[in-house]
């Protein structure tokens, strides 16, 4: 095919015409995207021609922005908290599903409000397009649709990407892992949303992180008091996210965005002050439903209604030590219908700095570690008939997590074994290669973790040395004395204490002295 | 910045203007990338307000194309499969790592040949320019060389990306998995290539899919024997592609393809049918090293020689009985510079339809499940100094093996299980979700994997009919009487037998049921 545009890149015609050109685009009917790829297909493959970025090229060996690679003992480190979080997600029950990295461009639309421009595309490289998951919320809304499910309780651990200012020392990274755990389904108000909050306390209590606490609000309460204080309906989404910024600012400039840059009375954001200063419990949740101006809220009723149930299903779940009631809490994404939630790690320590009068054994946020809300809403925008899939669900913020882990080992003396192996098997003496690889081969086969090394001559102690760096308990060594005695020397790396044992013992010797491990 | 390049689209200019147009931009010599971009730029602007596909959008349910999801049951099936997999990784003794799902575009450039038109880019959305990883060795080399390791031995499970056409049916997808072990370091010749033999037996036959056979061939000898057949130097690699297709045709035609479309004499590809009909074991190679043509080849040599020393190690590994040497054996990637093999399942009861003298016994190949080889030089492509690391992996072609084991539970009676639930916390009578909150509370809390319904007053009915569906082997009900005596009902779901267990007890009996499962 040919072009249908006229690129003309004579000198003569060159020069600062980008205006009229654009316009009479613009007012040009009949111009079709397929004549539109093909233009930008050439010129992308004169670029080729012309040859990367004008010859400036220098080849750099790094991963790409924002990104890392896991190490071994990272992914040590990895593997143990996901173990832990996996666990918990599976001792409530839940099935787990993958989806692709990659969804229809579309899939994505309108559904990230501003922070769509975060997403990764991919280039338009003939067929769809598309772009990489920013959640799995999402992904998960669309496979509900997709395969009109609707009821699950599934769990889903997997990247995400985000094309955010990177800082990577305080775990936050372009590729990152999500940590999800939903239940959807029609089902008796707040049970499902309670043990979410549930499933939270566990998590963080078996991570050992710490103490923490729960934040927990419903966007009915929020819509409400907003309506009360007498927010315009246009202005409820921003405002929100103006009042989500209170656990990064103090009030006085939260109220100064939301009356000079929102344009909200100082009246309205006044009222608005005295709310979100509000924290609690049950107790809270009961005051507020007999609160004058608070009770004129149909919504906001039906929110502290809920809230009330959830903490008793709480206090049976026996997590309200962990879980306050605050009205400061927004969180930032549009698709929550309901209760919303957010953890965050405290940390005490700090009280001789604390200020504004808060009491001395106030605990300070360390950042949030968990959140999630429930989004009625969001299946019902991927089916063709508008059909509903009420949702709840937590999200564990499992890089945050990981940073916090790394920094423990590091600061801790044990070590962290990037292996599991329990023998190495070694020889003192030359020639013996082939005796080594009978012997691990009747270890593997028993099903025992071993190594050996790819020497055909190793020293004892380089074989030795590699048990000490790699924490490998024992050491089965074999000398031409021990083949006659039809015996191994058996090893313990740490004591090196020795004893023999004849070969058909050894496999039950290894796995008695390993059991443990 | 304003555009360089005049774009005119009036009418009285469009047309078929293609060929001079490109003529013009390429004896420009001033244009910049920078400048192109900036068009591209413009263009895809207009496209985006022009609106998608020239306003034939409707709104598609779907996966991108060539993916898809994985619902519980085939999550169920993969976990099974990895775990017996990542069990022998690490019975030999290997760490694990991750690399980024994107790596920078440069950094897969040149590694691929012909395939590198099937990479995934990303849009150029500012920053850096990504394509999604190809394969896991690409990215293992860049991290070797990126973090100076000169020994490893690591695996790594991850998704990867190729813009092939899907034939999904037979397992081949645009995002699939990858299942690699590699081994890194410089080592006596062929102890860690045999390790990576025995790592394949150990996985095929550990998932039970039936009988195979692992080809073995060196690229030395295929290089040796293209020389001393008469293959001009130039088209070793064009020839070698040509004999990696005798998996899939009949040698008449691959001979055909060498002689009429790459030109190859025929005397030449006569002497190369003789050997690629070659197969044996240790042998076989002793009987090359004797050949009086093969024998003039120093390369075909060294690998002759080595093969011999693998196959000594092969017996001791106790893995000979399923690996053949074949000489028709060549693999597709460019970067293997030694030893090269690929692992087939074979398939039985084919016999009877066996033609052109093949012995009836002969077993028919039904696909390539693990593939790999030795790449002494991929590492010292990213070195800045090319420090070379001699690596030898194997790859586990996990979609085909996942498609089989779906094919495998489908066929059988045994119902795969999704969740681990060991029991459900029931009531017969109403008004009873506060106690089942309790109970099912007290059992998480004992680590036990426990459900409940989330309805206030469901029915006994439903909540057996959850455990049939889901395979939950015990049901712990309550009643009035029940929590009066301070007992649960345990009821055996596959029995239907019941017994009155007291509060205290229910945890170990819990254990004690399904300690088993």
């Amino acid at each position: 095919m040919l072009g249908m545009f006229c690129v003309r890149a004579g000198s003569g015609l060159m020069g600062f015409r980008a205006a009229p050109r654009v316009r009479s685009l613009h007012s040009l009917p009949g111009i079709t995207v397929a004549q539109i790829d093909e233009e930008v297909a050439k010129l992308l493959a004169l670029k080729a021609q012309i040859g990367g970025d004008d010859g400036k090229h220098q080849f750099v060996l790094k991963t790409a922005k924002g990104t890392r690679d896991y190490n071994p003992k990272q992914m040590a480190i990895r593997e143990r908290v996901f173990s832990t979080i996996i666990g918990c997600f599976k001792r409530h029950g839940a099935e787990t599903i993958d989806t692709p990295v990659f969804e229809l461009k579309e899939t994505l639309t309108g559904k990230y409000g501003e922070d769509s421009k975060l997403i990764y595309d991919l280039k338009d490289q003939g067929g769809e397009l598309l772009s990489l998951r920013y959640d799995l919320t999402v992904p998960f809304a669309r496979y509900l649709a997709m395969n009109k499910i609707t009821n699950i309780k599934r769990y889903h651990i997997a990247k995400v990407y985000r094309r955010d200012n990177p800082a990577m020392t305080r775990g936050r990274y372009r590729e990152f892992y999500q940590c999800d755990f939903d239940i959807a389904g029609q089902y008796d108000a707040m049970i499902p949303d309670a043990e979410c909050l549930k499933i939270v306390h566990e998590i963080l209590s078996g991570l050992d992180l710490g103490d923490f606490r729960i934040k927990v609000n419903d966007r009915r309460i929020l819509d409400g008091m907003f309506a009360v204080c007498g927010v315009p309906d246009d202005k409820f989404r921003t405002i929100c996210s103006t009042v989500d910024k209170l656990d990064k600012m103090p009030w006085e400039d939260v109220r100064k965005e939301m009356v000079n840059e929102k344009g909200l009375s100082e009246e309205a954001a006044d009222h608005i002050g005295e709310y979100v200063s509000l924290q609690g419990g049950m107790d809270l949740a009961e005051r507020l439903l007999q609160d004058q101006k608070m009770s004129q809220s149909k919504q906001a009723c039906a929110g502290l209604s809920d809230i009330k149930l959830l903490f008793s299903y709480l206090q049976l779940f026996q997590v309200t030590d962990k879980v306050v009631f605050d009205l400061s809490l927004a969180r930032g994404l549009d698709y929550y219908t309901g209760i919303i939630y957010e953890a965050v790690l405290t940390q005490a320590g700090v009280s001789s700095e604390a200020q504004n009068g808060a009491p001395a054994e106030e605990s300070v946020s360390v950042g949030s570690v968990a959140g999630g809300g429930r989004y009625d809403g969001l299946v019902g925008m991927f089916d063709p008939k508008g059909r509903k899939v009420p949702c709840v669900g937590v999200s564990i913020g499992i890089e945050r997590i990981f940073s916090i882990m790394e920094q423990k080992a590091e600061a801790s003396a044990e070590k962290v074994r990037t292996t599991e192996v329990q023998v190495m098997v070694a020889s003192a003496q030359k020639n013996l290669l082939e005796e080594r690889l009978k012997l691990v081969t009747e270890l593997w086969n028993a099903g025992i973790k071993a190594e050996v090394m790819y020497k055909k001559n190793p020293k004892l102690l380089s074989q030795l040395q590699h048990c000490e760096e790699s924490g490998i308990p024992l050491v089965a060594i074999m000398g031409e004395q021990e083949l006659k005695d039809g015996v191994v020397k058996l090893r313990v790396v740490a004591t090196r204490e020795e004893v023999d044992i004849s070969r058909a013992a050894l496999v039950d010797e290894i796995r008695r002295r390993t059991s443990e491990a």
